[in-house]
Protein backbone atom coordinates (compact mmCIF):
# COMPACT_ATOMS: atom_id res chain seq x y z
CA UNK A 1 0.00 0.00 0.00
CA UNK A 2 1.67 3.43 -0.91
CA UNK A 3 -0.12 6.17 1.01
CA UNK A 4 0.68 7.43 4.49
CA UNK A 5 -0.58 8.20 7.89
CA UNK A 6 0.87 10.36 10.15
CA UNK A 7 -1.13 10.60 13.26
CA UNK A 8 -0.12 14.58 15.22
CA UNK A 9 -1.53 16.72 17.97
CA UNK A 10 -1.92 20.54 17.51
CA UNK A 11 -0.45 20.62 21.45
CA UNK A 12 -2.63 22.80 23.91
CA UNK A 13 -4.20 25.60 22.47
CA UNK A 14 -1.67 28.41 21.31
CA UNK A 15 -0.02 28.05 17.62
CA UNK A 16 3.02 28.89 19.32
CA UNK A 17 3.09 25.48 21.19
CA UNK A 18 2.58 22.99 17.78
CA UNK A 19 6.01 22.18 16.90
CA UNK A 20 7.33 22.96 13.38
CA UNK A 21 7.65 19.20 12.56
CA UNK A 22 3.80 19.04 13.30
CA UNK A 23 3.00 21.68 11.03
CA UNK A 24 5.11 20.50 8.38
CA UNK A 25 3.62 17.06 8.77
CA UNK A 26 -0.16 18.82 8.16
CA UNK A 27 1.57 21.09 5.27
CA UNK A 28 2.31 17.67 3.31
CA UNK A 29 -1.10 15.51 3.66
CA UNK A 30 -3.77 15.74 1.25
CA UNK A 31 -6.61 14.78 3.85
CA UNK A 32 -7.16 15.90 7.23
CA UNK A 33 -9.16 13.81 9.67
CA UNK A 34 -9.97 14.87 12.76
CA UNK A 35 -12.98 16.31 15.26
CA UNK A 36 -13.83 19.12 14.20
CA UNK A 37 -12.61 21.96 17.26
CA UNK A 38 -9.22 20.74 16.60
CA UNK A 39 -8.94 20.40 12.76
CA UNK A 40 -10.35 23.98 13.04
CA UNK A 41 -7.21 24.78 15.06
CA UNK A 42 -5.44 23.98 11.30
CA UNK A 43 -4.58 26.99 8.94
CA UNK A 44 -5.04 26.20 5.16
CA UNK A 45 -1.39 24.84 4.96
CA UNK A 46 -1.97 23.52 1.08
CA UNK A 47 -4.41 24.00 -1.87
CA UNK A 48 -6.91 21.12 -2.47
CA UNK A 49 -6.62 19.22 0.93
CA UNK A 50 -9.37 17.72 2.07
CA UNK A 51 -10.68 18.04 5.36
CA UNK A 52 -12.96 15.11 7.31
CA UNK A 53 -14.41 16.64 10.28
CA UNK A 54 -16.12 14.16 12.72
CA UNK A 55 -17.69 14.19 16.35
CA UNK A 56 -15.82 13.43 18.95
CA UNK A 57 -17.11 10.23 19.83
CA UNK A 58 -16.29 7.99 16.84
CA UNK A 59 -12.59 7.63 17.31
CA UNK A 60 -12.36 4.57 15.95
CA UNK A 61 -14.80 5.07 13.19
CA UNK A 62 -11.90 8.20 12.39
CA UNK A 63 -9.54 5.69 12.78
CA UNK A 64 -10.70 3.84 10.14
CA UNK A 65 -11.21 6.12 7.72
CA UNK A 66 -7.92 7.64 7.80
CA UNK A 67 -6.43 3.96 7.39
CA UNK A 68 -8.98 3.67 4.41
CA UNK A 69 -7.89 6.85 2.82
CA UNK A 70 -3.80 5.63 3.35
CA UNK A 71 -4.91 2.72 1.83
CA UNK A 72 -5.95 4.19 -1.36
CA UNK A 73 -2.99 6.14 -1.65
CA UNK A 74 -3.32 9.51 -0.11
CA UNK A 75 -0.86 11.11 1.92
CA UNK A 76 -3.07 11.58 5.75
CA UNK A 77 -3.07 13.73 8.82
CA UNK A 78 -4.94 12.44 11.78
CA UNK A 79 -4.99 15.55 14.09
CA UNK A 80 -5.55 15.53 18.22
CA UNK A 81 -5.11 18.19 20.63
CA UNK A 82 -2.10 17.71 22.97
CA UNK A 83 0.32 15.32 22.14
CA UNK A 84 -1.50 12.44 19.76
CA UNK A 85 -0.05 9.43 21.80
CA UNK A 86 -1.57 10.32 25.48
CA UNK A 87 -5.26 10.06 25.83
CA UNK A 88 -5.94 11.04 21.94
CA UNK A 89 -5.86 9.32 18.75
CA UNK A 90 -2.81 7.10 18.12
CA UNK A 91 -3.71 4.04 20.48
CA UNK A 92 -7.35 4.11 18.52
CA UNK A 93 -5.30 4.37 15.14
CA UNK A 94 -3.26 1.10 16.35
CA UNK A 95 -6.57 -0.45 17.55
CA UNK A 96 -8.08 0.02 13.72
CA UNK A 97 -5.15 -1.51 12.64
CA UNK A 98 -5.22 -4.43 14.96
CA UNK A 99 -9.17 -5.36 13.80
CA UNK A 100 -8.49 -3.84 10.45
CA UNK A 101 -7.81 -5.08 7.12
CA UNK A 102 -4.32 -7.00 7.02
CA UNK A 103 -2.63 -4.60 4.34
CA UNK A 104 -3.34 -1.82 6.53
CA UNK A 105 -0.10 -2.73 8.79
CA UNK A 106 1.92 -2.52 6.13
CA UNK A 107 1.14 1.35 5.95
CA UNK A 108 3.72 3.77 6.11
CA UNK A 109 1.99 5.10 9.57
CA UNK A 110 4.33 7.70 11.79
CA UNK A 111 4.10 9.64 14.48
CA UNK A 112 4.56 13.57 15.82
CA UNK A 113 5.03 14.12 19.18
CA UNK A 114 3.16 16.99 20.78
CA UNK A 115 3.25 18.84 24.03
CA UNK A 116 0.32 17.33 25.99
CA UNK A 117 -1.98 19.10 28.25
CA UNK A 118 -0.42 18.00 31.53
CA UNK A 119 2.57 19.72 30.57
CA UNK A 120 1.03 23.19 29.72
CA UNK A 121 -1.04 22.81 33.42
CA UNK A 122 1.99 22.33 34.73
CA UNK A 123 4.06 25.34 33.17
CA UNK A 124 1.03 27.80 34.43
CA UNK A 125 0.93 26.98 37.75
CA UNK A 126 4.95 26.43 37.90
CA UNK A 127 6.48 23.00 38.68
CA UNK A 128 3.97 20.90 40.45
CA UNK A 129 5.43 17.29 37.81
CA UNK A 130 8.88 17.82 39.47
CA UNK A 131 8.76 14.34 40.97
CA UNK A 132 7.34 10.91 39.84
CA UNK A 133 3.88 11.14 38.12
CA UNK A 134 1.02 9.67 36.98
CA UNK A 135 -1.57 10.54 34.25
CA UNK A 136 -5.08 8.90 34.37
CA UNK A 137 -7.98 9.54 32.13
CA UNK A 138 -10.88 9.95 34.69
CA UNK A 139 -13.31 8.70 31.12
CA UNK A 140 -14.71 5.27 31.38
CA UNK A 141 -16.01 5.27 28.95
CA UNK A 142 -13.84 2.30 27.54
CA UNK A 143 -12.18 1.25 31.07
CA UNK A 144 -14.69 0.39 34.15
CA UNK A 145 -14.55 2.74 37.26
CA UNK A 146 -13.17 0.03 39.37
CA UNK A 147 -10.22 -0.01 37.65
CA UNK A 148 -10.09 3.94 37.79
CA UNK A 149 -10.18 3.47 41.84
CA UNK A 150 -7.94 1.11 41.53
CA UNK A 151 -5.40 3.50 39.75
CA UNK A 152 -6.15 6.49 41.92
CA UNK A 153 -5.39 3.69 44.91
CA UNK A 154 -1.88 2.85 43.62
CA UNK A 155 -1.07 6.46 42.50
CA UNK A 156 -1.93 7.26 46.22
CA UNK A 157 0.14 5.01 47.44
CA UNK A 158 3.30 5.45 45.39
CA UNK A 159 3.05 8.97 46.52
CA UNK A 160 2.53 10.14 42.88
CA UNK A 161 1.97 13.71 41.84
CA UNK A 162 -1.21 12.56 39.64
CA UNK A 163 -2.14 14.50 36.80
CA UNK A 164 -6.25 13.69 36.16
CA UNK A 165 -7.05 14.58 32.17
CA UNK A 166 -11.01 13.80 31.44
CA UNK A 167 -11.82 15.06 35.13
CA UNK A 168 -15.75 15.72 33.75
CA UNK A 169 -17.75 15.99 31.22
CA UNK A 170 -21.48 16.27 30.89
CA UNK A 171 -22.50 12.70 30.84
CA UNK A 172 -19.88 12.21 33.69
CA UNK A 173 -20.40 15.34 36.42
CA UNK A 174 -19.85 13.01 39.50
CA UNK A 175 -16.48 10.90 38.67
CA UNK A 176 -14.14 13.55 39.78
CA UNK A 177 -15.80 13.84 43.33
CA UNK A 178 -15.21 10.38 43.40
CA UNK A 179 -12.08 10.17 42.35
CA UNK A 180 -11.19 13.06 45.28
CA UNK A 181 -12.94 11.21 47.69
CA UNK A 182 -10.42 8.26 46.53
CA UNK A 183 -7.35 9.69 47.24
CA UNK A 184 -8.95 11.62 50.43
CA UNK A 185 -9.22 8.19 52.35
CA UNK A 186 -5.41 7.88 51.64
CA UNK A 187 -3.50 11.66 51.37
CA UNK A 188 -3.28 14.62 53.55
CA UNK A 189 -6.09 17.20 53.48
CA UNK A 190 -4.01 19.59 52.74
CA UNK A 191 -2.59 17.81 49.57
CA UNK A 192 -2.76 20.92 46.99
CA UNK A 193 -5.04 20.21 44.23
CA UNK A 194 -4.01 22.29 41.09
CA UNK A 195 -7.57 23.06 38.34
CA UNK A 196 -6.00 24.43 35.64
CA UNK A 197 -8.53 25.08 32.82
CA UNK A 198 -7.58 26.31 29.31
CA UNK A 199 -3.97 25.65 29.89
CA UNK A 200 -1.51 26.79 27.31
CA UNK A 201 -4.06 29.65 25.54
CA UNK A 202 -4.87 32.96 26.31
CA UNK A 203 -7.81 31.80 28.49
CA UNK A 204 -5.54 29.72 31.01
CA UNK A 205 -7.00 30.14 34.45
CA UNK A 206 -5.91 28.23 37.53
CA UNK A 207 -7.12 27.46 40.73
CA UNK A 208 -4.95 26.38 43.48
CA UNK A 209 -6.77 24.35 45.97
CA UNK A 210 -6.35 21.39 48.54
CA UNK A 211 -7.78 18.03 48.98
CA UNK A 212 -10.13 19.80 52.13
CA UNK A 213 -11.31 22.39 49.72
CA UNK A 214 -11.89 20.87 46.17
CA UNK A 215 -14.83 20.57 44.24
CA UNK A 216 -15.44 18.42 41.89
CA UNK A 217 -17.55 21.56 40.06
CA UNK A 218 -14.55 23.12 39.77
CA UNK A 219 -13.79 21.22 36.57
CA UNK A 220 -14.92 21.41 33.13
CA UNK A 221 -14.25 18.94 29.78
CA UNK A 222 -11.10 21.71 29.40
CA UNK A 223 -9.90 21.54 32.98
CA UNK A 224 -6.33 19.23 33.86
CA UNK A 225 -6.38 18.29 37.60
CA UNK A 226 -3.51 18.11 39.06
CA UNK A 227 -3.37 16.27 42.78
CA UNK A 228 -0.10 16.67 44.00
CA UNK A 229 2.37 14.31 46.13
CA UNK A 230 2.69 14.91 49.50
CA UNK A 231 6.05 16.82 48.98
CA UNK A 232 4.03 19.83 46.84
CA UNK A 233 3.85 23.18 48.28
CA UNK A 234 3.58 26.82 47.22
CA UNK A 235 6.38 28.76 46.88
CA UNK A 236 5.23 32.51 46.56
CA UNK A 237 2.96 32.90 43.89
CA UNK A 238 3.80 29.27 42.04
CA UNK A 239 3.03 25.43 42.97
CA UNK A 240 6.15 22.75 42.89
CA UNK A 241 7.30 19.64 43.70
CA UNK A 242 11.10 19.52 44.83
CA UNK A 243 12.70 17.00 43.26
CA UNK A 244 14.05 15.28 46.99
CA UNK A 245 11.41 13.29 48.20
CA UNK A 246 12.84 15.28 51.56
CA UNK A 247 11.85 18.75 50.34
CA UNK A 248 14.66 20.96 48.48
CA UNK A 249 18.14 20.16 49.60
CA UNK A 250 20.61 22.59 50.45
CA UNK B 1 12.87 43.68 41.53
CA UNK B 2 13.15 44.18 37.30
CA UNK B 3 14.26 41.09 35.77
CA UNK B 4 12.82 38.08 34.16
CA UNK B 5 13.37 34.23 34.05
CA UNK B 6 11.56 31.67 31.61
CA UNK B 7 12.48 28.06 32.06
CA UNK B 8 12.69 26.47 28.76
CA UNK B 9 13.07 22.72 27.35
CA UNK B 10 14.33 22.25 23.64
CA UNK B 11 12.82 19.36 23.16
CA UNK B 12 14.23 15.52 22.41
CA UNK B 13 16.88 16.43 20.52
CA UNK B 14 15.51 17.77 16.36
CA UNK B 15 15.28 21.37 16.28
CA UNK B 16 11.33 21.11 14.51
CA UNK B 17 10.53 19.16 17.82
CA UNK B 18 11.14 22.92 19.76
CA UNK B 19 7.85 24.57 20.15
CA UNK B 20 7.95 28.13 18.14
CA UNK B 21 7.44 29.81 22.09
CA UNK B 22 10.36 28.47 23.15
CA UNK B 23 12.27 29.61 20.77
CA UNK B 24 10.86 33.40 20.73
CA UNK B 25 11.54 32.95 24.59
CA UNK B 26 15.18 32.04 23.68
CA UNK B 27 15.27 34.79 21.30
CA UNK B 28 14.16 37.65 23.44
CA UNK B 29 16.94 36.59 26.31
CA UNK B 30 20.22 38.37 27.58
CA UNK B 31 21.37 35.58 29.06
CA UNK B 32 21.03 31.96 28.52
CA UNK B 33 21.94 29.54 31.76
CA UNK B 34 22.29 25.67 31.36
CA UNK B 35 24.27 22.39 30.76
CA UNK B 36 26.89 23.14 28.10
CA UNK B 37 25.03 20.64 25.43
CA UNK B 38 21.62 22.19 26.10
CA UNK B 39 23.06 25.04 24.97
CA UNK B 40 24.98 24.25 22.28
CA UNK B 41 21.49 23.13 20.60
CA UNK B 42 20.27 26.68 20.83
CA UNK B 43 21.68 28.69 17.42
CA UNK B 44 22.84 32.12 17.99
CA UNK B 45 19.41 34.61 18.37
CA UNK B 46 20.39 37.92 19.25
CA UNK B 47 23.40 39.72 18.93
CA UNK B 48 25.36 39.93 22.54
CA UNK B 49 23.48 37.47 24.13
CA UNK B 50 25.73 36.04 26.72
CA UNK B 51 26.09 32.15 27.22
CA UNK B 52 26.50 30.72 31.12
CA UNK B 53 27.26 26.82 30.34
CA UNK B 54 27.32 25.14 33.44
CA UNK B 55 28.22 20.96 34.33
CA UNK B 56 25.11 18.68 34.60
CA UNK B 57 25.43 18.09 38.21
CA UNK B 58 24.85 21.38 39.45
CA UNK B 59 21.25 22.63 38.62
CA UNK B 60 20.91 24.12 42.27
CA UNK B 61 24.01 26.55 41.58
CA UNK B 62 22.56 26.97 37.91
CA UNK B 63 19.15 28.00 39.46
CA UNK B 64 20.87 30.34 41.68
CA UNK B 65 23.03 32.45 39.14
CA UNK B 66 19.71 32.49 36.85
CA UNK B 67 17.79 34.11 39.77
CA UNK B 68 20.55 36.22 40.49
CA UNK B 69 20.82 37.64 37.27
CA UNK B 70 17.25 38.00 36.86
CA UNK B 71 17.21 39.90 40.26
CA UNK B 72 20.33 42.25 38.56
CA UNK B 73 17.35 43.05 35.20
CA UNK B 74 19.08 40.66 32.79
CA UNK B 75 16.03 38.59 30.90
CA UNK B 76 17.07 34.96 31.37
CA UNK B 77 15.75 32.07 29.92
CA UNK B 78 17.29 28.51 31.50
CA UNK B 79 17.71 25.94 29.02
CA UNK B 80 16.41 22.26 29.87
CA UNK B 81 16.06 19.41 27.16
CA UNK B 82 12.56 18.33 26.54
CA UNK B 83 10.34 19.62 29.15
CA UNK B 84 11.42 21.99 31.76
CA UNK B 85 9.14 21.04 33.89
CA UNK B 86 9.34 16.67 33.94
CA UNK B 87 13.11 15.95 35.59
CA UNK B 88 14.57 18.96 34.23
CA UNK B 89 15.36 22.45 35.82
CA UNK B 90 11.83 24.24 36.52
CA UNK B 91 11.84 21.98 40.25
CA UNK B 92 15.14 22.99 40.73
CA UNK B 93 14.61 26.88 40.12
CA UNK B 94 11.66 26.80 42.59
CA UNK B 95 13.87 25.08 45.24
CA UNK B 96 16.53 27.81 45.04
CA UNK B 97 13.69 30.13 45.26
CA UNK B 98 12.30 28.89 48.54
CA UNK B 99 15.84 28.88 49.83
CA UNK B 100 16.71 31.93 48.18
CA UNK B 101 16.88 35.57 48.69
CA UNK B 102 12.68 36.87 49.73
CA UNK B 103 12.60 38.98 46.68
CA UNK B 104 13.44 36.48 43.88
CA UNK B 105 9.91 35.39 45.08
CA UNK B 106 9.04 38.60 43.12
CA UNK B 107 10.32 38.26 40.00
CA UNK B 108 8.81 37.67 36.07
CA UNK B 109 9.55 33.65 36.05
CA UNK B 110 7.51 31.77 33.79
CA UNK B 111 7.78 28.08 31.99
CA UNK B 112 7.42 27.40 28.89
CA UNK B 113 6.40 23.57 28.38
CA UNK B 114 8.30 21.28 25.72
CA UNK B 115 8.11 17.71 24.48
CA UNK B 116 9.11 15.44 26.79
CA UNK B 117 11.69 12.46 26.50
CA UNK B 118 8.68 9.84 26.62
CA UNK B 119 6.39 11.23 23.91
CA UNK B 120 9.13 11.17 22.09
CA UNK B 121 9.75 8.03 22.65
CA UNK B 122 6.52 6.44 22.54
CA UNK B 123 5.86 8.18 18.86
CA UNK B 124 9.29 6.30 17.72
CA UNK B 125 7.77 2.95 18.51
CA UNK B 126 3.27 3.48 17.84
CA UNK B 127 1.33 4.19 20.96
CA UNK B 128 2.72 2.66 24.46
CA UNK B 129 1.18 5.39 26.11
CA UNK B 130 -2.31 5.13 25.23
CA UNK B 131 -3.54 4.30 28.47
CA UNK B 132 -2.59 5.60 31.92
CA UNK B 133 0.72 5.81 32.79
CA UNK B 134 3.68 6.91 35.64
CA UNK B 135 6.62 8.54 34.57
CA UNK B 136 9.72 8.13 36.88
CA UNK B 137 13.43 8.48 37.54
CA UNK B 138 15.94 5.87 38.72
CA UNK B 139 18.26 8.78 39.87
CA UNK B 140 18.80 8.20 43.60
CA UNK B 141 20.81 11.45 43.63
CA UNK B 142 18.03 12.94 45.85
CA UNK B 143 15.53 10.27 46.60
CA UNK B 144 16.31 7.19 48.05
CA UNK B 145 16.37 3.50 46.67
CA UNK B 146 13.60 2.55 48.54
CA UNK B 147 11.48 5.29 47.65
CA UNK B 148 12.22 4.48 43.62
CA UNK B 149 11.42 0.43 44.62
CA UNK B 150 8.33 1.55 46.55
CA UNK B 151 6.85 3.69 43.35
CA UNK B 152 7.81 0.87 40.67
CA UNK B 153 5.89 -1.75 43.06
CA UNK B 154 2.82 0.88 43.17
CA UNK B 155 2.71 1.97 39.51
CA UNK B 156 3.02 -2.57 38.71
CA UNK B 157 -0.20 -2.48 41.49
CA UNK B 158 -1.74 -0.01 39.13
CA UNK B 159 -0.98 -1.83 36.07
CA UNK B 160 0.25 1.87 34.13
CA UNK B 161 2.06 1.67 31.16
CA UNK B 162 5.91 3.00 33.22
CA UNK B 163 8.12 5.75 31.57
CA UNK B 164 11.65 5.26 33.32
CA UNK B 165 13.74 8.41 32.86
CA UNK B 166 17.18 8.46 33.69
CA UNK B 167 17.57 4.40 33.70
CA UNK B 168 20.86 4.50 33.92
CA UNK B 169 24.49 6.07 34.20
CA UNK B 170 28.31 5.50 34.42
CA UNK B 171 27.69 6.14 38.26
CA UNK B 172 24.48 4.16 38.40
CA UNK B 173 24.95 1.10 35.87
CA UNK B 174 22.87 -1.23 38.12
CA UNK B 175 19.82 0.69 38.72
CA UNK B 176 17.83 -0.43 36.17
CA UNK B 177 18.49 -4.28 36.36
CA UNK B 178 16.90 -4.22 40.05
CA UNK B 179 14.11 -2.42 38.66
CA UNK B 180 13.67 -4.84 36.09
CA UNK B 181 13.67 -7.41 39.28
CA UNK B 182 11.05 -5.17 41.33
CA UNK B 183 8.89 -5.37 38.05
CA UNK B 184 9.48 -8.92 37.04
CA UNK B 185 8.39 -9.89 40.79
CA UNK B 186 4.83 -8.69 39.68
CA UNK B 187 4.07 -7.93 35.95
CA UNK B 188 3.88 -11.04 33.42
CA UNK B 189 7.08 -12.26 31.95
CA UNK B 190 6.02 -11.21 28.32
CA UNK B 191 5.50 -7.67 29.08
CA UNK B 192 7.03 -5.60 26.49
CA UNK B 193 9.92 -3.37 27.76
CA UNK B 194 10.74 -1.01 24.78
CA UNK B 195 14.21 0.86 24.85
CA UNK B 196 14.43 3.80 22.72
CA UNK B 197 17.52 5.57 22.64
CA UNK B 198 18.20 8.97 21.46
CA UNK B 199 13.72 9.30 20.82
CA UNK B 200 13.31 12.89 18.52
CA UNK B 201 16.70 13.01 16.81
CA UNK B 202 18.27 11.59 13.55
CA UNK B 203 20.36 8.73 15.52
CA UNK B 204 16.83 7.41 17.22
CA UNK B 205 17.25 3.18 17.56
CA UNK B 206 14.55 1.13 19.57
CA UNK B 207 14.54 -2.52 20.62
CA UNK B 208 11.38 -4.58 21.84
CA UNK B 209 12.18 -6.81 24.52
CA UNK B 210 10.28 -7.99 27.18
CA UNK B 211 10.58 -8.27 30.84
CA UNK B 212 12.20 -12.06 30.42
CA UNK B 213 14.39 -11.09 28.46
CA UNK B 214 15.49 -7.05 28.49
CA UNK B 215 18.87 -6.78 30.00
CA UNK B 216 19.97 -3.56 31.91
CA UNK B 217 22.98 -2.90 29.83
CA UNK B 218 20.69 -2.21 26.73
CA UNK B 219 20.53 1.50 28.43
CA UNK B 220 22.59 4.19 28.67
CA UNK B 221 22.06 7.99 29.48
CA UNK B 222 20.30 8.66 26.31
CA UNK B 223 18.26 5.88 26.41
CA UNK B 224 14.03 6.06 27.90
CA UNK B 225 12.71 2.51 28.59
CA UNK B 226 9.20 1.96 29.12
CA UNK B 227 7.47 -1.24 30.32
CA UNK B 228 4.16 -1.96 29.26
CA UNK B 229 0.77 -2.51 31.56
CA UNK B 230 -1.13 -5.74 30.85
CA UNK B 231 -2.77 -4.68 27.76
CA UNK B 232 0.15 -3.19 26.18
CA UNK B 233 0.91 -5.26 22.75
CA UNK B 234 2.17 -5.99 19.05
CA UNK B 235 0.78 -5.10 16.36
CA UNK B 236 2.89 -4.83 12.79
CA UNK B 237 5.87 -3.10 13.72
CA UNK B 238 4.40 -0.95 16.41
CA UNK B 239 3.89 -1.36 20.07
CA UNK B 240 0.46 0.15 21.83
CA UNK B 241 -1.62 0.25 24.64
CA UNK B 242 -5.19 -0.10 23.66
CA UNK B 243 -7.44 2.44 25.51
CA UNK B 244 -9.75 0.09 26.96
CA UNK B 245 -8.64 -2.56 29.55
CA UNK B 246 -9.84 -5.29 27.77
CA UNK B 247 -8.63 -4.55 24.92
CA UNK B 248 -9.11 -3.07 21.40
CA UNK B 249 -13.46 -2.49 21.53
CA UNK B 250 -15.03 -3.44 18.29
Amino acid sequence: MSGSLVVVGTGPGRPELMTPATLAALARASDLVGYGPYLERVPNLRPGQRRHASDNRVELDRARLALSLAAEGREVAVVSGGDPGVFAMAAAVFEAVEQGDPGWRTLDIRIEPGVTAMLAAAAEVGAPLGGDFCAISLSDNLKSWATIERRLGAAADGDFVIALYNPASRARPHQLGKALDVLRARKKPDTPVLFVRAAGTADAQVAVETLATAKEGQADMRTLVIVGASTTRRVGRWVYTPRSERGAPS
